[in-house]
């Protein structure tokens, strides 16, 4: 149960509401946001008990959790989260540059990316360690040597990082990483994400190559309601009959998503197209229609990358795409503000 | 068969090489872009004659027409084609606000309809009178009167109108139509599509539900094989699992559309959401991603609508709509052409 | 409003009861069907009438016309349709076993397959006059000529015959083909639809590569409300991101097509595999998932036919699956037969 | 690369080659099958090399392994692979009739499911203890103890059982259970699938919600090259736009996996359909198109089932179909052998 106060209700006022409350048996949880205080009730709410809250001082109006998800909804948590990875912040209007190749090869790759990356304008580093393949007899990534490679190169250059995180058994091999990325193939590995939520590290989650957008939410209440709440949500391309791009990136996920939900929002353009030439274009839309952050991928020579490289941008590239996507998202701030100010409703 | 010249080339070279390649039983058509010079050969060119044309002064190179469409690839027509609906422009910079109802109700509805397209900037008007219900007992149009409506709304207000045409036999009730649109459902009605592009008159092509990009070029050429190449493109959303929209829209169309072709390419956000929330996300991330224009369906009352309510935008909602899609447009230029000059390549 | 009868009813009763309810200003027709009699009532009912209507005599239940489709639900029509095409039924346990080519090539062509076909069982000829290419300069069929050589051959060897009509100008041409083909691409051309539905020869209508059952059901509901009730549904797979077949057979929608309609269903394996060395296993599926008959594709010598060559059987295939669904299909009788002499439910 | 030997090669032949091959620098493995003889060669086979080998005698073929998957590819293993499971044999003519509850809720529910479904003739007993749920608030599972009630009920009744393993350290729990399954979601867990081709237990492999199938080859492949070659693939429905039916199946896996490997394929229509009344129409089309088992999901109450009542079966229903299903496979296999006998190809 939800309970909406008079914006201007009183700190002595909402004191004694609560006790109010308290005294009908019920738990009472407070949930200040931008726009109002919400309470959050938990208990047995009879028809008798409701009508009587309905009756309260500065009790506005009374409603039921109606998602499924309960902690990654916004009817409980109006205002957009902001999630703090290493140095950087994304959601709330912050928004993450991310870069770098698909599997680390060794440090002078690493190292010459991650300059670049952060020259041109990125703010933060990803770069796989361990790799989900399709076939068991396909590069499988460094492993625990590729993570310390990244946290060295992460260090040096002062940006935070991201890789990917594929078991239980992995996850304290992974303690100089800044955040976590589950893969679209184990969005539903339950115990993974149950593992992690008892972390307290952020967690970039993939959505799962045929998830709908109800079962992501549902997967980051998995990790949310084991304690960990630093959830980022990644959009990366979901499979249909379309040939011509890898997969088909559901831009319009980033507006519903923000319909439901406070977790910020991060685009995968590389995943989803699987070719370099439709990268910009699809970033710039990702920014336009709100997105909270890119995620690309970049190689010094994709030419001769361990995997993924048709999908890798050329370091020329990626610095004129980051040149625009700031440019880009400044603009969109301020027509965003623009309208705020002008906005009746 | 393409033959591409130096750019230098000088108008009695040119005349000299294409009389050679005539006697030698080809024919010639010539493809001048702003790129450079193009000659299209037709005739059978045996590996003897492709010898001596490879040698022939000014030529760079030859090339098989690759694509199995012609007259829509961009092989052949490098440069975009602006197509011309009425008084305005699409394609090549030019942007199309194609606003309206889904279906036309009455000379009063429209007309308000119109007033305020027209005023918040809208530079086109939409409105169904032959309307494709999935039900033959839904409301099916005005028919007839409904273009008659239409028409006189359009030259009172002097904007270019669009409206969608079913049949072989509706066509010639669409003279005072500016531009002819084929529905998702039609895209693969090629006897249609044949006697359209006996016509001259613009036509607005959506994507069938399920058709891969390619099989919407072969349908484009359907068209412009008949003689009429005013064909521009609109993405209305794919079929996919996900419910929280109607349709999926696949933005990364637009990037894809200009590899290949140099048609025109519009978005409707309206028919792929399926829900009025997220136009403008969607509508802003359109053009971010290089659209040419949008199709959008408002309605002065549209919880009274005869159709398609729930995803018609409110006047006021289109007016805000309207003002950021021209400030954005005119940002997306003037990023475009800061690169054009940074250009190195 | 649909009002079902208690079995026993008396004629005499009947008449009673149906005056009874007209003179409640309400159109009454009668619909007799194996497991009883049900009256369907147009025009207003009130509440009060509602109440008077349930406890006349022999009434057992009223219930809401609740599809969306009227002529096409089993609500209204309990028992299965038999469509008679030609010399065949089709549906309500009689069986088409439909073979040809997928285009018309020449009267050689069509003869040798016809006989092998007939010969090998099958008791229905299909081939194609006027085809739905992709491409506008793939083979596009004979035409007119292609159904002259149909319509002979059938006669000859006393075979109804089905061909697919791409527009309604086309249908007088169909004189002497026994049922009409809407193909997957034309399902929601509306108005051939409406045009087929005013002639009273049996439609053959495919699913449409994205549609679900309820449009497809729509669809045939647009023929039938024009009056042609002769509507027989065919499955041809659907599009998924599968890519070992061409389409996906759903052979679900048997199951369900017979839930919600009375109409026989066809499953033709041949479009939706595009590969012949599966078309036995989904043939012989569909049999004993409850088809009403099969429609596959042959030629006298696939490796050189002007189309769909890859997914037409050899001649000596035809055959031996001919005989295999026939055996099938004579054992998948007894077997329900058995269970239906069984039941206690 | 393989080689193929004629069949009637002699003992003392095939140890010469052998011989010749070794000293060539070659790995031999023999690949004895019921049409002939191959040769499995490791080592660089230079063109010389190749020249020699093909000229050798016996040698019929030389072949490149193709297909991404090696171990569950038919090229290295022609026959049908038999995989015991307990007492029972699937695969090669061995049928799987497993039926049992979605969760196993206390001992008395499953021992009276199995007491039933063993009547009615299913020879091996399903149920889950760990439930992959789609929200972290939806009923997980009794966990270790239901495997305790699966195992004990297993062993009274001398069936087999198969429960669902969702995560590593929960392998050594499942050391009374007969077949592990991996779940839909788990298809791409790939350390799970390495953990568990280190054991030699049975494997159900489901196929994930968007698998190509070969995804899902190479996801057995995982299995496998850890060791463990008994695998059966079980299709479950994959996802697509139709909503009638939760998923949708893919019947056409059938002869499709036939065609590219040795592994058993099991149907699940009750995770496909998501609805009890198309369940005996899919079940018997899967038999029909060659499936080498099925699997049920009944309940004694499934009114009042902990998860997925509406698509498990009635115990009578389950009944009938049981009796249907063995009726039809016994019919299946005298079609097959007819064949066989005739065949002469």
């Amino acid at each position: 149960m939800i309970v909406k106060l008079n914006p201007q209700t009183r700190e002595d006022e909402l004191d004694k509401l609560t006790l109010t409350l308290k005294q009908m048996e019920l738990d009472v949880t407070l949930l200040p946001h931008t726009k109002g205080i919400t309470l959050e009730l938990h208990g047995i709410v009879t028809d008798d008990k409701l009508e009587l809250i309905t009756r309260l001082p500065k009790v506005i109006k009374t409603e039921k959790i109606q998602s499924p998800y309960k902690k990654a909804s916004k009817q409980l948590h109006p205002d957009p989260s902001v999630i703090e990875v290493g140095n950087i912040k994304i959601g709330g209007g912050h928004f993450a540059m991310i870069g770098g190749p698909c599997s680390i090869e060794d440090k002078d790759q690493l190292e010459k990316t991650a300059e670049y990356v952060k020259e041109a304008g990125g703010n933060m580093l990803r770069g796989g360690a361990f790799k989900p393949r399709t076939s068991p007899y396909s590069f499988q990534g460094l492993g625990k040597s590729g993570l310390d490679i990244m946290s060295s190169v992460g260090q040096k250059l002062d940006m935070p990082i991201v890789s990917e995180v594929m078991s239980i058994d992995q996850i304290e091999l992974f303690k100089d990483v800044d955040m976590f990325q589950v893969g679209a193939r184990n969005m539903q590995n339950f115990d993974l994400l149950k593992a992690l939520g008892k972390t307290n590290k952020p967690i970039l989650l993939k959505r799962g190559m045929s998830a709908t957008i109800q079962e992501w939410l549902m997967s980051a209440e998995y990790i949310m309601s084991e304690g960990n709440e630093n959830v980022i949500l990644c959009e990366r391309g979901i499979r249909t009959f379309e040939t011509t791009t890898r997969n088909t990136q559901d831009l319009s996920a980033i507006a519903i998503v923000k319909e439901l939900s406070h977790l910020p929002i991060v685009i995968d353009p590389s995943h989803a197209a699987g070719r370099r030439d439709i990268i910009e274009s699809l970033s710039l839309a990702a920014i336009a229609a709100g997105a909270d952050g890119l995620i690309i991928e970049t190689h010094p020579d994709p030419d001769h990358a361990e995997s993924d490289g048709a999908q890798s941008l050329y370091p020329e590239q990626f610095k004129q795409l980051t040149e625009k996507v700031w440019k880009l998202h400044a603009f969109m701030k301020r027509l965003e503000k623009n309208r705020a100010d002008q906005e009746i409703i």
